[in-house]
């Protein structure tokens, strides 16, 4: 692996550990997910680095409280994202993998 | 003050504390306020007592870093909040004063 | 209630509002759980119109994770927070109550 | 580089990514800072892959309030951790440069 690679898996790793502690703990139910996974992709966009995210929250992790809402947790996210360094990419995603919110580098390419 | 009204304020309180201290540190820029504004509003009206709730992000207050965005900061607030406990309610706010984000009740009232 | 015991009861909401959803999320165990307790105190104690502050995070809670922690959730803790504004106080809770993380208003005082 | 070298520069993108945006907000001043230092290290310490973490945060950036305190701001962190992926480590480290709270690789080594 080049050297831009290395950086670009350690961006994507800083995108998906600080979107991870920022949003979990947020309110949530099925109908407010779809404003909340656009506001954490628009957020994350204007990072440097990034060249696509994608934010799922799974709704059938949602167990509601005595009030009716949720709280994101971990379990919920289903995250795509692309960094990019110079002409190396890495593509990881978050995602529940056997109990555990897993964080996890998919594919790291240097085209130069 | 009824006891609801006492109840009241302590739930408006409860929200501004939790909304602030869930969302700083976000990643903001002035095109992407209005979704973080949204989401907020979305997460806030879905806890227990609120009646209205309005977020504002002061984009005036928005100094973009070495890669042109910034991060949302408790000064960049200006939020609007009434909340409901029996027949009382508690209209509150936090907003930028004398260079602090504060937190004030604007007006409680028992209609009972 | 006076106007004095109706911003204490503000405050405290405050209080418990902001640490429930800075600390939430936090890696934690059994081990941990004290300097996370104690980094709490000394945090909330910072704030304005605090009197005291009491922060357990219940072990018993805990549900390890495939690598051995956990993170802090609502559900752990057991706060107890005094407020004071002018003569009035308040004592307000945070605790699991019929499986919610419930915030309550114990007592309200104005010795004015 | 070698794939446990990248996995290693992910694990500590992951880690300062999660540090900050988790801590980011939390009131503190010049006495507390060594109670958070410690929470931070001991919370960090508990996830995987996670070898050495030290945690400075800079009084000298505090700017206190109109209460006195101030609040923990990315430019406040002077971080360095060191993570292990098989026989690959990474260093890397969060300081304030140029005005911005850098994340950057240090050195990753892959002994195997």
């Amino acid at each position: 692996m080049s050297r831009d690679a290395i950086e670009a898996a350690f961006e994507a790793g800083i995108k998906l550990g600080a979107l991870y502690h920022q949003w979990v703990g947020t309110p949530i139910s099925p109908s407010t997910a779809p404003f909340v996974e656009k506001a954490i992709e628009k957020a994350v966009s204007l990072q440097p680095f990034v060249e696509m995210i994608d934010v799922r929250i799974d709704v059938d992790q949602m167990i509601p409280n005595t009030f009716g809402y949720s709280e994101l947790a971990g379990r919920m996210f289903d995250v795509e994202i692309v960094t990019r360094v110079g002409d190396a990419t890495c593509r990881a995603s978050l995602k529940l993998d056997d109990d555990y919110p897993m964080m996890r580098i998919l594919e790291c390419d240097d085209a130069s």
